[in-house]
Parts: C-alpha cells; sequence; structure tokens
C-alpha cells in the first residue's frame, strides 16, 4: 500500500510531562516535515488546583485533561503548517504518553473533574505519573503479593511502584470512595486521548502490561484485591478490565469533532495508544533482542527487547509485545540523570565559572563538560551515587540519597560535574549487568534523548559500559515513533518492524568504547558497586535513618 | 616579686606560619597593651627559592630564618610604641613557634642557608612544619619501630609523622648528604629564635617531646636509627642532643644585640621556646587536667593536660610536662577545619548567595552560618566526613578524603554546609571519646582561635560533645599565653598555673548543651561514627585506592 502513496503522511503527537509535541512525518522515509509544541496551560497541577489557594498535600502530582485535548487543537495544526503540506495527504494519527498517568472517567469518559459536582475534588483529576501519594497502598500490594506467593510480582523486579494503576486506584477508594464509585473507567491518560481521537475506548497493551499487572491474559485476582481492601475486590473487573490493542493497531478511525480539533480529514486510522519511551524503541530501529535504548533527559529510562521471559531482579516490568508484538519488552530506570546534572549546575557552581561561560558564550554545562573532558579517567579522585531522587532500578528505593566522596581541598566544581555524569553511567552499567546476569543480552547501547547531544558524556557511556553506543537521528524521537505507529495502523508498513526499517534511522556505533579507558573505569565501576551495594543493600542504612531524622525534625 | 611590681610588663611573641605578632602585657592582670604584627617578606617558600626560578618538589615548605628575625626589630618596637609604655618597664619576653619546624645551623647558630656554599640548597633552609616531604622517611621509621616494638611509639598514638625531627632529619642525611654533615645542630625554631634572644641554645621541652621522641629522658636508640641507615646512628649524639630547658624556666638574659633589635632593656628574662598551640592553654585558663583546649582555625589542634601516663589511640602524642611542669600534656589535631569551610565557600556557592550576602553586607560564612542556623537538627538529611585535608586523629592518615551523603534535588548550599560544620564537629567528638576511652578524663572544651566568633558553630560543638563550652577571652591566645611565660621566667609569677590564673581570662561556660539537640547529634554521630570506621578503618579502602588511581592518572 505504502508502494501506492509514496507521499503519503502521518501525525505523531508525543504527551510529555509539560507540553505535547506534534510531528509530520512522510510515511516512505520517515522524513519529519513540520513541528510544533503546546505548553500545557495547567503544567503539573503540584500546588493547589486551578482556581483554588487549598494547598495539595506533599507528593501530589496531577493534571487538567483539557489541556491534553488542547494540544490536539494548537500543536497539530500547527505542524501541518509548519510542514507546509495538504492535511488531505495525512493517512494516519499517532500518540504516546507519560504513564502511569491516570484519568478517573464515566461511562463516555468524561473526566470527573469536569463534573461540577467533583471540580473542587483533587482525586477527580488526572493523576500525573510523578504523583507519589499512594506509596503507602503500593507497600501494602507488594507486601501482600509477596506474602502471597504472587507469581505476577517477579515480573516487576519484586516490587509495585506507587506509580502504577493499582497503587493509584487504591489509593482514590481509601481517600475518595465518593469519586472512586464514581468512577466508571479508571483509565490511562494514553488510552484516553486516543478515546477522544476515535470516540472509543480501546486498552493498550503496553500500558496494561507495565503498569496494570496485566500477565499472561490475567489481572491479580479479586481474592487478592479483597484482602488489600474488601471494597477493592471489584476493582478489576468494575474499573479496569477492558479489551486490550496491541501496539501498532488501529484503535479506531478519526471522529469529525477530533477532524474539526486537529484539521485532518475524518475517518483516517488511529493507533493505539502508547507510550514515550517505548515508541522510541523502533524510531531507534531498536526493535531486536539485545538493543537497550536509554532515553536520557531529566531521567533516564531504558527499554530492551528480549526473545525470552527473564526474571530481571529490580527491572521495572517485562511485558509481552510490551515494545513491539512477539517479543518480551524489558523496561528499568534511573530516576535522575539530568535532573542531578542541572542541579548541580544550579546549586554547587561559583560565580567565576558563571563569567567564564557568559564570556565565552556557552552554557555552564558546556564549560564543564569542556573542563571536565580534559581529564584522565581517574584523576578527579572522585567516586559518587546518583540517588539524588533515589533509585528506579535496581534498587527500587527512592529513600536512598546521592553521595560524593574523594572531595580535597583542591577538587573543583568540574571534577565533582565529572563524577556525577560517571556516577549515572555506572548506574547504567549497573543496570545492564543485571539483566545480561538474568539472561536477557545486551549488546548495544542506543542512546535517544535530549543528552545525547552531549559528546564528551556519550563517549564516557561507552567506556564505562564497554558497549558499542549508537545515537538516534532524529531529535523528537517519541513523536517519530508514535507517527510510526500511526502508518501500521493504517497500513502503510506490514509491521512496527517493517516502519522502523523505513522510517526510524540510528547513527550506528557512533561511539565505541576507548579500551585504555575501559580498563580504568572497570576499576573505578567496582568500587561504585562497592559502594552501591553497602548503601543500597543493607550494609549501612543511613540514608534510610537520615531521611527519617529528617522527617522527625520537621515534624518538631 | 609581682606585688613590687605591679606596673611590670612582658612581651609575647608568637611566630605564625605566615606572620609573627608581638603583644605588650601587664603581669598583674594580663591586660594586653598594644600589638603589632609583620609579615614574614618571604612567606612560605613553596614554589622556588628566593631569586631562583629551579621549582621546589612537591609537598615542599621551607622558611627563611632572617624573617623571624625582622619580627624581633619590627614587631616588638612597634607593640611597645602602640601600647605607649615605657620599655624600660619591660621584664620579661616569650615566645612560641610552629611546630615542628626545623633549623640546621652551625655551631654558633648561623643557619646553613645564611653561608654562601648553601645558599642555593633548598635543604639549607628551614623546613616548616608542613613540609611533608619525608613521608617515606617517616613510614620507614614507624614501621621499624612497630617492628621492633619500641616502646615510645605509642607516646605517639603509634605514628611518626612526617612533619617531625627524625623524619627531616633522614630526609637531610639521604638527600643532601653535605647539608647534613655540615649540620652542627638539628634545632627547633622555637629554640632558634630563642638563641637569637640571649645567645644560648636551650631546648625547649615541649618539642623535645612532641616532635623529638624523648621520651623518660631517653630518644630512639642508636642501634635503632643505624638500622634505618647506618649513616643515621648518630644523629642524636651528634646533632640533637642537648640540655633541655623547662617550659617557663628562664632560657637566658636579653643579649645587647637583641636589645638593640627589639627596643628592650638587655639583662631581662627570655623564657624558655614552646609552641603556639601549648601554649594557649594557660591563656584560656585550662592547665588543670580535663579541660581540653581547642585551637580552632584552618586546621583545629587540641591540648588537654592529664594527671597520668595513658596511651591513648591516634594522638598526636603525649609528654611529661608538655603544656605545664608536672602534668602530661596530650595533643591531637584535626587537619581541615577552617579550611574545608573556606573550600566551600570558595568552590561550591552560586551567584544568588554571593549578591545576598554582598546586599547584606555579610561574608558567605555569615550568610550560610544564618541560613543553616534556621534548620532543626537532623532536618536537612545529610552527613559528611571532614577528611578534606585527610585525618590527624584518631586515623592519622592523610590519604583519607572527604564525603557528602544524603543529598537530594532539594539540597541547598546552606545543608551542605551545616553538614560540614558539623562533620567537624563529630571529628572533635571522636577525638574526645578515644581520650576518654583511653582513660583521659575530658570534662569541658575551651576554645581558642578564629572561629570562636561563629556562635552557631560554638554551641553546635557543645550540643556534639554534650560539653560545657568556654571561650579565651583573648583574641590573641598565643602571644598572651608566651607573654605569660615570660613572666614566670622573669620571677613575677611562682609558676604558670599563678601566671594563668593571674593574667589568663576564659568565657567559662559559655555555651552550654542543649538537651533536645544532643538527642538527635547522639543518632547523628552514631552514623558518623559507623562510616568513619567504614572508610577510615578497613571497611572500605575505596579512598586510598582512588587517591592511587589518581596519581596513576596524573603519571601516564
Amino acid at each position: 500500500m505504502a508502494n501506492d502513496r509514496t507521499d503519503a503522511l502521518v501525525v505523531g503527537v508525543d504527551f510529555g510531562t509539560l507540553s505535547g509535541r506534534a510531528v509530520v512525518v512522510r510515511v516512505r522515509d520517515g522524513a519529519e516535515l513540520g513541528t510544533a509544541v503546546h505548553a500545557y496551560t495547567h503544567g503539573v497541577v503540584d500546588r493547589s488546583l486551578p482556581g483554588s489557594d487549598r494547598p495539595l498535600p506533599p507528593d501530589w502530582a496531577l493534571q487538567v485533561p483539557r489541556d491534553y485535548v488542547d494540544v490536539l487543537r494548537t500543536a497539530v495544526p500547527q505542524a501541518i503548517t509548519a510542514a507546509g503540506v495538504d492535511p488531505a495527504d495525512v493517512i494516519g494519527i499517532g500518540t504516546d504518553f507519560t504513564a502511569c498517568t491516570m484519568v478517573a472517567v464515566t461511562a463516555d469518559g468524561t473526566p470527573l473533574c469536569e463534573l461540577p459536582e467533583f471540580a473542587d475534588n483533587p482525586h477527580a483529576y488526572v493523576k500525573l505519573w510523578r504523583h507519589h501519594a499512594a506509596q503507602p497502598q503500593a507497600d501494602r500490594i507488594t507486601a501482600l503479593a509477596s506474602a502471597r506467593g504472587e507469581k505476577w510480582l517477579a515480573r516487576y523486579g519484586g516490587l509495585i511502584s506507587s506509580e502504577w494503576e493499582f497503587a493509584k486506584g487504591l489509593q482514590l477508594l481509601e481517600e475518595a470512595p465518593d469519586v472512586y464509585a464514581a468512577t466508571v473507567h479508571w483509565v490511562e491518560a494514553a488510552d484516553w486521548i486516543v478515546w477522544q481521537l476515535t470516540g472509543t475506548y480501546v486498552r493498550n497493551a503496553c500500558t496494561a502490561g507495565y503498569k496494570g499487572i496485566l500477565q499472561d491474559g490475567a489481572y491479580p485476582s479479586a481474592d487478592f484485591l479483597r484482602e488489600l481492601n474488601p471494597d477493592f475486590a471489584g476493582f478489576v473487573a468494575d474499573k479496569l478490565d477492558h479489551p486490550i490493542g496491541r501496539l501498532g493497531d488501529r484503535a479506531g478511525d478519526l471522529t469529525a469533532l477530533a477532524a474539526y480539533w486537529t484539521g485532518l480529514p475524518a475517518g483516517i486510522a488511529v493507533a493505539v495508544g502508547n507510550v514515550d519511551a517505548h515508541v522510541t524503541a523502533p524510531a531507534a530501529q531498536a526493535v531486536a533482542p539485545g538493543r537497550l535504548v536509554a532515553i536520557m533527559g531529566t531521567s533516564t529510562c531504558h527499554v530492551v527487547n528480549g526473545a525470552t521471559l527473564r526474571e530481571v531482579p529490580g527491572m521495572c516490568g517485562v511485558v509481552d509485545g510490551g515494545i513491539v508484538p512477539g517479543l518480551w519488552g524489558y523496561e528499568a530506570g534511573q530516576s535522575g540523570v539530568g535532573d542531578i546534572f542541572a542541579w548541580f549546575v544550579e546549586n554547587q557552581v561559583p560565580p567565576e565559572y558563571h563569567d567564564r561561560a557568559r564570556d565565552l558564550g556557552v552554557s555552564l554545562h558546556e564549560l564543564l563538560t569542556d573542563l571536565a573532558s580534559r581529564q584522565r579517567v581517574g584523576e578527579h579522585g572522585l567516586l559518587a551515587l546518583d540517588w539524588h531522587s533515589g533509585n528506579r532500578s535496581v534498587l527500587v528505593d527512592h529513600e536512598l540519597s546521592g553521595l560524593v566522596l574523594g572531595q580535597t581541598l583542591a577538587t573543583r566544581p568540574e571534577d565533582i560535574y565529572r563524577a556525577l555524569l560517571e556516577a549515572t553511567a555506572f548506574g547504567t552499567r549497573m543496570i545492564i549487568e543485571a539483566f545480561t546476569e538474568a539472561g536477557v543480552p545486551v549488546t548495544e547501547l542506543v542512546v535517544a534523548g535530549g543528552l545525547l547531544r552531549n559528546e564528551f558524556l556519550m563517549q564516557l557511556y561507552a567506556d564505562v559500559t564497554n558497549l558499542p553506543l549508537s545515537t538516534i537521528a532524529s531529535a523528537q524521537g517519541p513523536a517519530l515513533g508514535s507517527a510510526m505507529h500511526a502508518a501500521v495502523a493504517a497500513g502503510a508498513h506490514a509491521d512496527i518492524r517493517a516502519a522502523a526499517a523505513a522510517m526510524g534511522a540510528v547513527d550506528t556505533d557512533a561511539y565505541r568504547p576507548i579500551p585504555a579507558h575501559v580498563a580504568v573505569y572497570d576499576q573505578l565501576f567496582m568500587e561504585y558497586a562497592d559502594l552501591h551495594d553497602h548503601f543500597g543493600r543493607g550494609g549501612d542504612g543511613v540514608m534510610h535513618r537520615l531521611r527519617a531524622l529528617r522527617r522527625a525534625a520537621v515534624a518538631r
């Protein structure tokens, strides 16, 4: 079919934490013809509801669903305009979303926060992925699953996150039973946006698996749920269960209303919903086993396909067809990466460096990277732990914290900056080794995301992991990946592998490990691993105790 | 006698690392009537000799002896002028010096660097206390003493420092045998300056004990020295051994030449030489057992008297009459204190804080202290190790390095600053506990030195150590202490205890521990102690290995 319509176009829309980005892509070769970004009007709602002064509790993070629709109404037509193309040539639209981001809706998909009776109830709003107030519920879910020997627990590295569907759902039940009762569907935002486009609710296989504990066709049992809370027994049957759409399948046709919003032709294909990290894999042509995609930004998400099912301690999850149909999709993550570098630059760099960067016309990141890059491996004498935001994989412990060791009176800012860059690379290697040791081979590192622009950092990752490192060609990997899924949903490519081959692009082996660096980093990694295990695996629980002292101090 | 001459005066001269300070003091009540400072013309010679371009090796630190005489010629008469007194009323002069600072001299006390044949030989210059290039020799001395079971080793906490007389002497022999051969006396600068004042060489009991390994009336044996190096066998007999003067004794009378230099009357009493930290104890009236004097500046020196001899692991040394005759004087130290705070302020504070400090008209230290002081104990969630300059007591390991643990993305500069302040207090508590556990009681902390101006820091030390904290009244404790020794040497007070009572002054119990703080600091100190032992006592030798990697990196 693609041969028939060589100039056919698709639109991909990437819904991030603060904004949505649309890109117009040519089906034949993946050429990105135009793009536009729309920032959410309400951003992340973590202080008080719009129009209210009442402060939200700590760890809350909400969003307003109309902000998502605004992306369809503004960014999509703007991208078409920027591309200078005829919207009639667009044959499909695909989306990806942050996850797990949950919307409580009525039978017709109306978010409860849009009903007058719930407009001032925080629980009726979208709970963003980084809403962490359901930690007590998550802890109970993990503990009960462990006690009962639930076999699905190992599919999630042994821990259920506070970010996911069940923890957030149980929090809703226990803290706002009226909102819970009014919730007809407990929907991933990834699926809610597709519902807006098609008028039909289709639950995507990716989030259902990674965030919804759907394994081997089954959810946690009613018996399990009842033991958590008797009123929670019907959660799956009443709120969650719904027909599953495979990734790249056609969820439905673009409705007249959505066509009006977007300026696209009614009736074109709308792809099943998906997740930002996962759609990036085909955009980087990483659909075969062994290619670990690291989407490196404020945090890093890792996805890799495997031919077989393995239980990897500390991974986020493994889902059958979670990245591409037919393979087991594995996910892991580092909670803080670019966030840590940004924190350092904001909080620990003296005026002299600000002045030098300004004089040179470079950013502080560029200046510090340049200074750090002039050192030999090991020269700064420092070692850091990259746990300023906790540790997602492989320790799954958000009570951990950062560490820098080795300072002398001669230690300079660029030394610590480099040690922090290195720490995140060691963290990635720790994840790769966990996969490898569990029987999920990793033979190549494929980097997407904003940090790939830092060439020194990329070489450092190649050296630390001793893997060839490829970089995605697109600057907007998730939106391109969504466009590829749209092309498959529209039938323009046979499957996501074919779409990846035609539309994806990667700079293969852009960085190769330098043996002299690898040798020293091997030694430093062993030191990192010792610290990692000492402070992260029970040798010294000081980080937890300091958190407790901190809470007690604040409570006094 | 003091009653006969109620307006009798004494002069104390404190020879520091960069300058010398003279103070004119009234014998009767310790009133400080005038003071003057003279900076050494050549400061610390650590790059190249004066008039030379040839770089000195790393870790070298020399001085020029004429700079010391210049202090006598300028600061002393200026202090008399500033005091507006008649020099005829001065009845004695006392001095204190950095230690161990060594001068190689001829039979008449001429420094070898003043002889034309040695003027361009670095080994002929004064080796300042912080000349650390004799570390290999120090290591050999410690190892051999340990292997031979030399009983004096325990008097130094088990380790002989590279700063001391034997290590520096052995380096001189092995690296400059011609200078060694020409050295008739290997003299502490503390005694050399007294020699200049009196024309007589008297070796003081303090440095002979702490730095010269004179214990129970004996030095290390010729047999021991021969085993170090056959040519070193005669070191004690040929270069070092000399009649000892007790602290506060009269070393001799002021010569006509020295009277000409200083403007003081010829023939007045000159006290036996002494050390800056040790003379400060009587200036703070801390001459009784149990009162630990902490002289807190860039580093901290601790001295405390004990009624009995104990072996304290990790102390710098214990000397009979080392502080005051009749008691055992114990010494310990922290290599980095104010130095660490200064390093942080210079290297890790962003422009916003500089601007705020400027706007408020305060120093960065004051701003950070103010912000830190608003927190509750434990609120920042951090813990640090204060080893940026290594650890003098109780680990005696200069290959150790700093650590900060517990950072999150919310950690601010004042949090880390406070954690560093606390870390030095924990380091002091570690020393106090070593004394206490070894049977040397510590019942009160008496602080002298520049850091006592920081009231928040003083309260913190009281809280962390759970000891009442007194502060010395004088802003120039060492010079006052030297003046007190001059008064004793002149017979104006019966002994140093009487002088301390009459002339010293202390703000007793200026800070008392706050029980609620003590309780939390007790918990934090236990965490500190765990980290201290883990990284400092063999749990994880990572700091040493990082140093080795660093050296290897620089050598590549």
